[in-house]
């Protein structure tokens, strides 16, 4: 039975992190693994590529049940963009399709965040976030007419950790748990159905 | 948020087998944690609770992706059997609804199976499997008239082993991999609109 591309992903990253590696190797050695996993866009269920009108949609693809990590597929449509956030675990973002532009955002002497760096990102390309270094950014597609979708993975359960939002001028924090828009998650041994699969 | 009830066990679960515990920890400290799972029957998601009209099913509820256990549901209409069959790893069937009969066989000196014992299982009840000392079982809905629903958790990926059948006359085994009927597994962290979520 041939082994999909998600599963394959999902197994490297578990046998990575069983090793309890710096934070340093994470964004070596698994950052290879997000790459080789965005480096073709077939592999994605129908299902976890769908923008909502309104809001950008993040599903669950897969979650550790003790909380090591998850990978969870973002999906923008056309003038979408985040509020200012934290996330306060690593994280890896692999473009997967369309184009989304990255802020990173730094607290000032009078509380208030100012964007210090911009990127644009790419299919095929990997950004980062760090509570050690860099961990507020504003993520927006940066496509006026299509939909945009990147791959996160994170070290826990994104969408049950209590993080922040923050206002920019003020400065001021408010508390959220950013949960999943999906109640059915891929099986990873079942992609039957599934392109690429 | 609250938790759901396949989140708790789940996580009891993993957090149970890292410390790599004997077959005998697992039967008794995680067949009690099965039976809280199966203590009440409002929990399984209706798609993972469907017959279907000729096969026993088996929906994938969460693997493991280091292969270290698995946990399925497992629904049988009226008059569905299983073929004799074997696991190769340690294996925990909780009856969640319905009932069912196990007959355990044991391989005779002419090389045929003959089945040395019978049990019923009733909601609440648990059985095992084990390669140690009785791996081998035909399981069948013990009702005529109603659909039946067991809830097993393997030492491995029980849908991707390769195990056997066994004809129970010559004793002739055929190796299978018996693989999941699910595309898509329940999200432990989004039960909305679930029972008992
Ligand atoms: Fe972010
Ligand atoms: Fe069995
Ligand atoms: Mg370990």
């Amino acid at each position: 039975m041939k082994e999909g591309k998600l599963l394959i992903f999902v197994k490297s990253l578990a046998t990575l992190l069983e090793m309890h590696p710096s934070e340093e190797l994470i964004f070596s050695n698994g950052r290879k693994l997000l790459e080789s996993l965005i480096a073709t866009d077939d592999w994605l269920p129908e299902a976890f590529c769908k923008p909502h009108p309104d809001y950008y949609q993040q599903y669950l693809l897969y979650a550790d049940p003790l909380d090591r990590f998850s990978v969870v597929s973002f999906v923008w449509g056309p003038g979408q963009k985040t509020p200012l956030h934290n996330h306060t675990v690593w994280g890896m973002v692999g473009q997967l399709r369309g184009q989304e532009r990255s802020a990173n955002y730094y607290q000032q002497a009078d509380g208030s965040y100012t964007a210090e760096e911009s990127f644009v990102f790419k299919p095929g390309q990997v950004a980062t976030v760090s509570p050690k270094t860099h961990d507020i950014h504003v993520v927006e597609n940066d496509l006026s007419d299509q939909t945009s979708i990147s791959i996160h993975v994170y070290g826990g359960n994104i969408g049950r950790i209590e993080r922040a939002v923050f206002d920019p001028i003020t400065g001021i924090e408010k508390l959220f748990i950013s949960g999943y828009a999906n109640t059915a998650t891929p099986n990873l041994w079942n992609t039957a159905g599934n392109p690429a699969s």
